[in-house]
């Protein structure tokens, strides 16, 4: 696929400062593109690349500085790296609509006729998957699972019974969406387990990476809400719910229980405690430990996260605590002296 | 399902304050429950929620206070509640005994008639797999693999060959047990693999989580013993012991060759060293990074691992690190003008 | 299998300190090992089990102590173990060349006759398999991957369009290799997906634990350099790029587009941020926090990693700050005291 710059500018809605005319050829990153590629630079950090790049054309926000590449004014330059990217790179799934003979799907399962199901997929009974979603090979669905519109489950993706997923919702290889809550009572050494007999809701525009753990709940619903985005290898226990558009890092876990607000974000590694509150637009810093509620707002980071103003500021201070023994030290040493000395 | 208050008392051996013939038809958090619902407090910091909860009935432990609302007073309210959730949930897996065409068992396996063996399993040669054992989609049993009585293994589960698990055991989507143990050789900058040749055993009544990996031993055997509950995407490594009873929540991890004691529990995300010891009924607090052996019947917490009240005296001196810093500060100026001064 | 320790002195190039005449049937380790059996010690720390072990004979580094027991002493003897490791237990893979009946192949893939292909293994359109790999049950590979020789794929592992693995290469159950990155542009609260349109390339005798997530770049290629071990529930972000012969621990993640060395040791649970480069032969110590590049040939530890000795230092300084606060706090009840008193 190739384009001129002028037509990729078309594309983006941007302005060219330099040639329009020079066939683009592919996309590559600002550091690694050559002759007949298009970047783009969204991060000023990256400026520092746009003089050394061989890059035919690149993409910049509006307000970047001139220079004497050939750039492409926008909006947004991420954005529009976006829509070229899915323009050179159409989505080209291998898996088309219509049920491999090796699928096995029990009865009264209905399955739109626009649904791509792949081979050694297992669909239990009564499940109702919308038109436009594609099973990839090794997926298994238990009884009773909504699956909405043009949503896409990765090869050996396990959907356990009883759970709900919305329209345009992405899961990756492996996740496992319903497994039993970890639920036990103690009676003296003994742990008896707690049958766990509520569900999960995976809502619209949801993408799950892959080895993801999400546990139904106890009773009622663990819920995942519109626009939330998680990375691989995320625990989400049971009864938790995740607020709309928020973001979470890798090996991230949730205890059972915790409300997290809208639009947070969270680093990689973060564990947060169960049965708390995190508020909206809480920003919350990689490894760190949150043992109570969160006020939204704020950014918060360590181990047990604090502000992240407060963290940093400890931080610095422990840096100087070896010394800072060393000078009470000689200051009791001086006062004795002064003392004895008197 | 539906019962009177008073056969839900007799079930769970209760004594009900309140009127006895309010038919209930379903069970909700006490948050959550409504007109018809009966709930539990077991935990007193959810007793504020009684005055508002709409729920017909409360199961409650038998010395909670006096109330105007119809409580069903028991000797432990959690385990009255799971009784009486059996009882309105009762157990129905879809698998039903017998095999399903499309597994693929090898030759000198005896499958148990009252085993249930869903669509894509895999079983190798030599297996022996006992009565009322369900072995849902997609699961793979490696060759001369045992497993008791009234197991179950969720789908995409994997089981390497050689190793033995036991009678009641639960064992969740995308688990692996005996994937390789990490053992090299290294000889300069080349690592020799070392042939991981032990097994894992898996004793009765252990339930195990989604997404985790437990490793098979080098020589020997790894050994999760008798009612262990594992949480979600949690790693155990090769020869690790884990002792009775002992409950590990998400995202841990144990290193090679450690012994877990009886009765410990662990918070999320917890990593621990190789070749050491943590006594019997030991807590670890989330997050906490053990790297030497920890005393019996402590409690411990942070990174590195210590008594909790020395981590929390420490934690709060940190907060102060910042002040007494300046306060040395104004030390130091005050000597030195006492010593100009004088 | 039996030898005698003449012939196992033969096979590993040793010398033998005592008797060589008793027949050897078995391996175990050196607190375990019972008469008949042999055993090693590598690391000092396991000499203490000389006088008590049962073992027949002790395979023993040349320069060991003198001892009445046997032993045979080799120039390396773990390596030695290894080498009677394999000689008592040859590889015996159950699954032998030949593609199982239920395997579904699309068009166009070249897997050489030598290969082994298990039962619901699926193989997606213009793959190519190299001689003497096995493909275990439940396997999943997209379209337009390569494969080389003499490579493993345990059963459920998922490997993603595009991808190439090289040789000798083992991957463990229910890892995943080629889900899209975690790539997001923010517009407002709403998330884009970035198209993951670049691959990840595998290259020889590389080893992958069990439920490990290995992203696809963005754009160009993920990369895991020759003779890399990674063990369990590993995160390794899009655009990464790990150096040759580095070894990493369970449950550790590293961010996108980082940079790791050659010869790098990390511990387990680590966490490594984006976009830094992690120079060759770092260590870094088990839970440590990584958030800026590491010089090469330093060891590291802590949240905030910084060098081990620096990170040692504070932590005993850490651990006298409640002490030091009563210091302080008397100091300037002394102070006042001489200023009152002057």
């Amino acid at each position: 696929m190739q384009f001129t710059i002028q037509e990729i500018a078309k594309l983006v809605n941007g302005q060219v400062d330099g040639g329009t005319a020079t066939v683009i050829t592919g996309i590559a990153k600002i550091e690694d593109a050559g002759p007949g590629e298009l970047s783009f630079i969204s991060n000023p950090k990256y400026a520092k690349f746009l003089d050394t790049t061989q890059a035919s054309a690149v993409l910049v926000n509006k307000d970047f500085p001139a220079t004497q590449k050939t750039v492409i004014r926008t909006e947004n330059a991420y954005v529009a790296f976006l829509t070229v990217l899915r323009t050179f790179y159409p989505d080209n799934d291998s898996l088309h609509p219509g049920i491999h003979p090796s699928a096995v799907i029990e009865e009264y399962s209905l399955i739109d006729d626009d649904c791509a199901i792949g081979p050694f997929v297992y669909i239990g009974k009564n499940c109702t998957i919308g038109g436009g979603t594609r099973i990839h090979p090794g997926v298994v669905i238990g009884e009773n699972v909504t699956i909405g519109e043009d949503t896409i489950l990765y090869p050996n993706v396990t959907i356990r019974e009883h759970v709900t997923i919305g329209n345009n919702v992405i899961i990756h290889n492996g996740t496992v969406v319903g497994s039993d809550g970890f639920g036990f009572a103690r009676e003296g050494d003994i742990y008896h387990k707690i049958p766990q007999v509520g569900t999960v809701v995976i809502e619209d525009n949801v993408e799950i990476g892959s080895n993801c753990s999400i546990d139904r709940a106890t009773l009622g619903e663990t819920r995942i809400k519109k626009g939330v985005k998680l990375d691989n290898l995320i625990q989400v226990a049971h009864n938790v719910v995740i607020g709309e558009n928020t973001v979470i890092a890798a090996q991230s876990g949730i205890s059972g229980s915790t409300k997290v607000g809208k639009a947070v974000v969270m680093g990689g590694q973060v564990g947060i405690a169960g049965h708390i509150d995190i508020g909206d637009n809480v920003t919350i810093g990689a490894q760190s430990g949150v043992s109570k509620g969160l006020r939204a707002d704020q950014v918060y980071f360590g181990y047990p996260a604090r502000p992240i103003m407060q963290a940093k500021r400890e931080e610095a201070a422990m840096r100087r605590l070896p010394e800072l023994i060393k000078r009470v030290a000689e200051l009791e040493r001086m006062i004795k002296e002064m003392k004895d000395g008197g």
